[in-house]
């Protein structure tokens, strides 16, 4: 089983930023942390990062013959991106969002996602945590979807 | 570490009813995985379930004293018990909120929830697993604040 | 047939509350009246009012499996109750919702009605007539579903 | 007694198009039930039809002093006709609104009717019964209106 | 100079609804002391009343290549028929709107006019007198335009 | 019969500014003409213009028990002056509300008036005859009133 | 002269939780001083506390025989508890809505008030003075009401 | 293959109106042109146009079984009328609906279109050529149905 | 201690205008009773009445240094003065905003406040009993800031 | 005449994502068309795709000499992206924008374009016909232009 | 070149209140350094402050023929005074808007002024310095237009 | 002290584009002026322009660790990139946000800057100026942190 992290713009500067909202490990560690935690799930990640919207949008294309599922943070990209959501509608894989904060607790415009409804469900306000569990609850539906066909 | 899981309106027919949504467990069988959890994860849970918007309300002041987090599906209450809302912000304890559905993708009325801000996070869309991963979510957030004290 | 007639908040002091507005007959008499049309009709009615709104959501479940069918009165509940839309969703048993009063002549609040969507059909403004009617209503819904069984 | 039943835009196609959501029975079965049911009920009834509201409005103001109610279905004409409601108010008769559809759980423009404020009440979604459930109750509020005076 | 009087549906029945809003006189009677004033103003005047927006559209329309002016009452109209606006503009033509009653003090929908952004002005609440005062501001601005030229 | 007229603010330069919406006419000469018009309709007028918000109100005040009715342009007070709407509800005195410009045709915060609501009627859009029908209006309301006495 | 003081949800913890918001004194402590200044004002006072809606809807009913008016904090209720304006409007009794912080200032789901138009007035953000202030205007409302019968 | 061309009201103006916004080719000579093209496409078409949103209406009905698509151009009543959509949608036919003028330059009240939603589709903005290719892709949609079948 | 009373505009007409929403007192009438009950809490009194809101806002900067505290009835101005609004904030003294009248039962502008997020608190509809409230509340504010220091 | 076909993000997987909504064709398949159609208008046409918003502006921005018109499916990016739009109205190019779905029939964000008030017209809804259409369409309004010149 | 500088209402306090936001120069002071950059600027100014919307507008009337350009910081009136905004576009001079704190970060209703658009620009948030800025700028925009005539 | 100026979208084309919005100059030689004003004022600038919203992105993060502050103009992006809003919080460095023309002035999606509540200050609508005043403002406000560290 193969997954993708994607990692939406301004998070290459986690853990140097703003760290009493996002926490202070740097997307390297938690990156290295969910590659840890993906060798006890029995599963590969790999992981791209850009705060370019094409170049996430071209991500998310070429899983598509290549993984199984998208662990996806779109940061700031998830409240305004149609983008984005029309490539993982496209795609057609499972795609779980993430994010750290709890993005009911800020300002109004982060309170909708508009990639949400396109995804199968979303993990938010629990740190690095969100990561950790997203890519749990990821591993998870994947096996459910498998053992389906 | 206790920990208190409370269902709202309606989920004691999980189940029974509309299983294209929320799945075939019941919730007697979602206790029982959580309580398994809950032993690997080294804590103790206790069950909750009421139709009554002021018997949870009551539920989550006993937790005041007896408890060290809450894992909560306030269901239908979500979208408008500001009552529960308060209820949350008084008791002063780390409060995961979960849904089995992904509500983004549903009525607009369940886009919006009064008690996700005043929660540390919320899990949707991940079925039955919603539960299991807020509740290793909430026994990490224990944990962590713990060790800060 | 079996159907559960179930008032909502205040309807208790019905005949005794701004009659100008709902008449003056008691939801006693009311009851009586429609016990009446039921035996006409050929089927069984019992009765239920409760301020609670845990306990109109409690009694729907328990119709389950014991009703054909509820006449159903949210009152104020029809306004904001998502937890007795989900219960009415839950029970998948034909549902007609009534209202005395013509709510769309009254205070903005009430033209909307949260439980509406999830019933077969309302009828409003027809005084205790609303109840007759519905009752009608509703057994014929019930005598086709049977048929087309 | 007399009643004018009043049919809006569309409404002769009934039975003929969209049977899914308006049922089998054409507009003149309709009638033809609605004649039978008027007999027992031991009042008159007459037919009208249009899709121009301007010949909607002239038939309302035709009953002024002719008829003893109206029984209403204003069709498309529900959501913006204020030429209607002013011709309802106008001729000062009781009207009862009939919708074969829950217009509630139809498209959002569905769900307001601007007519239904200047009537006595209102029946939808029980399918032709609708006009069944409203006659009744309009021949009774005639009836009862007749008894005040 | 030769002024068109236009007025909207249910206005035929002026003077025999709703009086305490529109007042004692008939629209024959409003008409006759218009025809009086016009002759005092030195022009003539001739009335239309219709309850179909098409009948109205056509009648503007007749006017194009005939009248000097119109004075116009849309009635319900005035809220939604954008058909009537586009007349009103096709034409170019000065055309005043004036209303019986302050449509400002009534129902919210009443508050908004699609045709008053398309006149040359609009005078309301002043009961008939509208009427008169609308037709002297046309004629007003009929001689001041034909000055200019 | 004693009538005050009121001009809101900037409207001492009238004929100075924007003539293109306003006309070439100063007040002085608008004034002028109401003189005369007055004249003919048998009554008196007496002026009064302010740019500050308190004057009118206590202009209004002082028209209590010395004038039979207003004639008031509001100006930009139209739109959010409360005060001045508080202020004509209390001296309950008939006040005519008169624009030059045609309000629904200009930028969007024009289209409402606060203090229409509590006049007689407005005209609006004929430049300075707003003010001679407004005069003409307000003196027929007079006279009609005293006649009911 | 006999008074009802009813507190809503989450009011049984005051003095415990967020004592920066709502002060340090417990609800028996503010109990203990309405009692005081009751004698004061030669009325006496009953208390109610409860997080259940129902039960304060059964509680507002029980007044309407018993009671000559009822002061009220309906906390979170405040805001959508449609049941218990109904309620209010039912009894027909004086109600004073009272507010410990002034809900002006916090979020804005907290600045309207759905009883409030069915209570006489509200005293907001005094502390717990709000409740002695409310208590006295409630005496002197019901004294002036019984003045006048 | 069968056409029928429907236009709205005011649209037999063309040519004679606002010619900045619409053209000045006149509905006749717009009509010639469709046939022309029509001969090539080798189709029928045939026209009419009212501004009777009734006459619209029995058009539409008309061509249930005697046409094969319609191009449709509903001018003012693309805003409002809810009668002409459920025409649409009863007739079960192809229909492509057309603006000479770019409706989303223009006021804002014209940037929604009731109508299009059960439209195939829609050209606007290209001049009398939106009838054209209207008419060609109408043509289109009706061939690819053809094979389908 | 020293209080600074300050009513604004139209408040001057108080036992004067509509003496149906704001009672038959004299605004004479009030301060005499505010000043007798100022005597009984041992504190001094001052008046201010303006129908200027430029007058209203030097009143409030006069108060910076001479007073305790403000008892503030903004009249109109609580819906638009962001100036008051301001002003408020500026001169950092407790001040308690009071109505006579229910505001929450009026037009809905008046349902707003926008001076009230400033204030301590607000006392509503209890007549000139508002008055006397909020000097005793405001007295109790400044008695238990000054025991603070 | 030389025409630059600009397709928007996802496009890129025409004829391999959603069938159902965007039909079997890839691109290149409809490029090649249209590359067809093009040799029969006598005009050469040019073809760009990008999921990136920059690149889309910098190709417009490329266009400006070197074409002489521009039809653009801006997919996602019709409903976001102002930069586009300003890019639009920058070139002073004629610009015709096409959508595949019938944008009016799928989520409510899809019914506003902010691109199609600075393009020439539209054409959504007739599947790879829009495309085609669209190309007739700018070709028309090219030629139109030049003979204007 | 000869400017005048105008202060809306509670700027005379600035220096002495909520220093935090505003800074510790009195107005006095900033005035003082306007009057010196004057200099440099090779213009003269003069200051005008009022807590009095009509004073503010007569100032700027008297502007007309006596200044080139208008410095102004509307404070509290920028949110609501439509009457200052007309008395700008009446004296048909520049006027640059400038506001010492960043309104767009603070409360919702100071992110709109209604007098912005009818100014040349606005300078926000550089404290004292958007007022040298604000000069600065005028100055510039009258050298300009000087130029150009 | 080193300074950044960031373009976005389509500024490229200033002097080439709507010249009567934006002017005559280019960016080039804007920037030109901005050195030698630079020069003046003792600092570097460097220059950033892009239409990729990405690029931006990376280079405000660029700035973090090299410069001591950004004059930013965010083009089409201030509307709706909610990704460079991050990117300007993430540096904490001081920014200054220009526009050279009046935004306030334009289309409504302009009147809202989801960028400047995190910036320092904002210029608008002095053309060119709003970068030269900018550029001032910004040195200004880095002179006066680096003197209070």
């Amino acid at each position: 089983m193969k997954i993708q992290v994607i990692n939406g713009p301004n998070l290459n500067l986690l853990g140097r930023r703003e760290t009493d909202i996002y926490g202070a490990l740097t997307l390297g560690e938690i990156e290295a942390k969910l590659a840890e935690l993906a060798k006890d799930l029995q599963c590969q990640v790999e992981f791209f990062q850009s705060n370019h919207e094409g170049e996430l949008v071209d991500c998310i294309h070429s899983c598509r013959d290549s993984v199984d599922g998208i662990l996806l943070n779109p940061a700031a990209f998830t409240h305004y991106s149609y983008a984005l959501r029309d490539a993982i509608t496209a795609v057609e894989l499972p795609v779980v969002e993430v994010h750290m904060s709890n993005i009911h607790q800020r300002e109004s415009f982060r309170h909708e996602s508009v990639t949400a409804p396109v995804c199968c469900g979303q993990v938010t306000g629990l740190g690095a945590g969100s990561y950790y569990l997203g890519l749990r609850g990821l591993v998870e539906i994947i096996r459910e979807r498998k053992q389906k066909d």
